[in-house]
């Protein structure tokens, strides 16, 4: 009769078919948002409009300069760190399009049940910070090392294990210079709002959202692998429950494509008018760069070369791409597909696991075209 | 065998028995977002945490200096105004807690479809801008003006309707002084986000936000009853379909609570420990001020007065709350309802109207309470 953590969580599970989404997914849904897809037209996306996931509460941090961030584990010199010590160090600005590992989900059958996105999990940001790998020179890696743990102060239980958020890299991942990983104090020129890590938290470019861990507290050099719950348990690629399954580690490439003309408020479907209807979106992806994104008006017929914009020196950030598209009358079905330079391109059918998670299935956008004598 | 915009929208409609949320509502969910309720503990919301909802598409108006917004119809002398204009006039900072009509509609049996919200469709802010009563006198209200019509930039389909967004207030509403209407450029001391209006709204304190229209351009007296589409079709309580319904317009009182411990990840149980526990929230009424907030934690069973602090001069917005709570091992059900001073108060039973509007049912919040020996 006791009352235990377990009490509050459910397994993992999978939807059952032609189940609709269901009252905590769409307490999920209602808290977290992604990117409405016509902020698609910004390079960088403003505060509000990025996507969010939060798996606990946003801790509440009224005064930021109270913050402290310690280093410490396998090290010569632990470090504890307030906001103006960590200014102290170089200051590197990177531009870095982030997508949550879950991005897809809920267009997978059968559906992973947990926070239930379709497409819009991105957003891009211009992150400011000290890069890792300065503060762990400062405090000087011992060897023996492993891993890196970080610790988000963000506080909640999941399938019975209560936790701090925490993930890990490895040292070499930590260290690394392609990507730069950074520990960040600012979003686009501004503090970080309380939902992307206020006041400080981890960027490490080119992977899923679950890497950047957020309300960053703690850094630990570890000498054995990290086998925590967001490591090991969840954000793994896995077919079957007792499969240990593969890490979730760098974003596959994707395009998006900003839904031309207006929408029906419900149904969300696109309506343009007969003629030249300029297309654009963006693309990325956290392996290699985009080198190629194709547009097909068909359901995935005929494929046309878009013209992809240069990426300006921001290598883990989105790309524009633009087509011109002549609209006639009836419906289609708009799609877009990035490939990048390994060769990783968008699968038109479904890739499956049981997470939901690094899918990148191509986007389809319902378009239809009216005729050209159809009422104003 | 034509094209036409009816083919994109479904009549308004009411989910079956146990139908899960539909694709369509969760397009709506993922692009729209409410207030996490943890973020209920700042007096203003921060950017990105605010609700928003947007029937179609977030224009986009990268140069706002560029933006005109007309004043004519039934006056002596129409106005073209830019935002430089506008800021010649007084300006009024008015701190308002927002609240769209539909929230708590993905509660109701049967469920309306539309955008799911559960109870947080809401946020506080102070909103800067012009008397909307001093630009109509400046223009000079003719004899006979019935209705001020108001016309976003936000351009869609709603049930084969293609519409800019438009909503309107009788004269004595639009020039009236309890509450002033503002034509507002600023948000929390900053221009208006994208997805708030930018860079002009309409600020009704108050009223749901249907009557907030955003991305402002047009202001038209009229010399009768405006009967556009979100005035007479959308926005009406109605039992039936045919019902021509009564008008939505002020908000019901409504508390929240912020739930208390920490959360699952998936279920969004509360957990906390026994002992002390601290509750708070807010609570706001847009029909007379909130003069009494109850606690219960037996699932409405018993009620306990909290302490209602004061509203400081800020009529419009929310006022916290707080309680003291003692947490015993088990389940329980906390509750929160506010009581205005006509009277109106929360029910504890849902009232229901075919478009899921203005309802207030009280919050409910699932919390366990540990064994004082669970493990931490």
């Amino acid at each position: 009769m006791g009352h235990r953590l377990g009490d509050v969580s459910a397994p993992a599970r999978l939807a059952a078919p032609d189940e609709g989404i269901g009252p905590d997914e769409l307490a999920l849904a209602t808290r977290n948002h992604g990117l409405p897809l016509e902020a698609l037209r910004h390079d960088l996306t403003p505060p509000g409009l990025h996507y969010v996931l939060t798996h606990y509460d946003i801790p509440y941090i009224p005064d930021a300069t109270a913050w402290q961030l310690t280093l410490g584990g396998l090290v010569r010199r632990p470090l504890r760190l307030d906001l103006a010590g960590l200014r102290a160090f170089p200051q590197v600005t990177t531009r870095v399009t982030l997508e949550c590992a879950g991005n897809g989900r809920a267009l997978l059958t059968p559906r992973p049940v947990s926070q239930p996105w379709l497409v819009e999990a991105v957003g891009t940001a211009e992150w400011t910070g000290v890069p890792l790998r300065l503060l762990l020179a400062e405090a000087g890696i011992e060897p023996g090392a492993v891993d890196v743990v970080f610790t988000g102060a963000d506080h909640g239980v999941e399938r019975g294990v209560e936790q701090d958020y925490q993930r890990s890299l490895s040292v070499e991942d930590a260290t690394g210079g392609e990507p730069e990983v950074l520990v960040a104090y600012a979003m686009n020129g501004a503090p970080l709002p309380p939902q992307h890590g206020h006041p400080l938290r981890l960027v490490v470019p080119g992977w899923y959202g679950m890497a950047h861990v957020k309300w960053l507290r703690d850094v630990s050099v570890v000498d054995e692998p990290f086998t925590g719950f967001q490591q090991t348990v969840a954000y793994r690629l896995r077919e079957r429950p007792e499969d240990p399954g593969e890490p979730v580690t760098r974003i596959a490439p994707r395009a998006l494509l900003l839904p031309p003309g207006f929408p029906d408020f419900m149904s969300r479907t696109r309506v343009v008018r007969p003629g030249e209807v300029p297309l654009e979106g963006r693309a990325w992806s956290g392996r290699a760069p985009v080198t190629r994104v194709e547009v097909s008006a068909d359901a995935g017929h005929t494929w046309h070369e878009t013209v992809l914009e240069p990426d300006d020196g921001h290598r883990w950030a989105w790309r524009r791409w633009r087509l011109a598209w002549t609209a006639t009358p009836g419906e289609h079905l708009l799609s877009v597909r990035a490939t990048d330079a390994e060769g990783h391109s968008q699968p038109l059918d479904q890739s499956w696991n049981r997470g939901g998670f690094a899918g990148n299935l191509v986007q389809r956008v319902p378009v239809l075209c009216l005729d050209v004598d159809a009422p104003a």
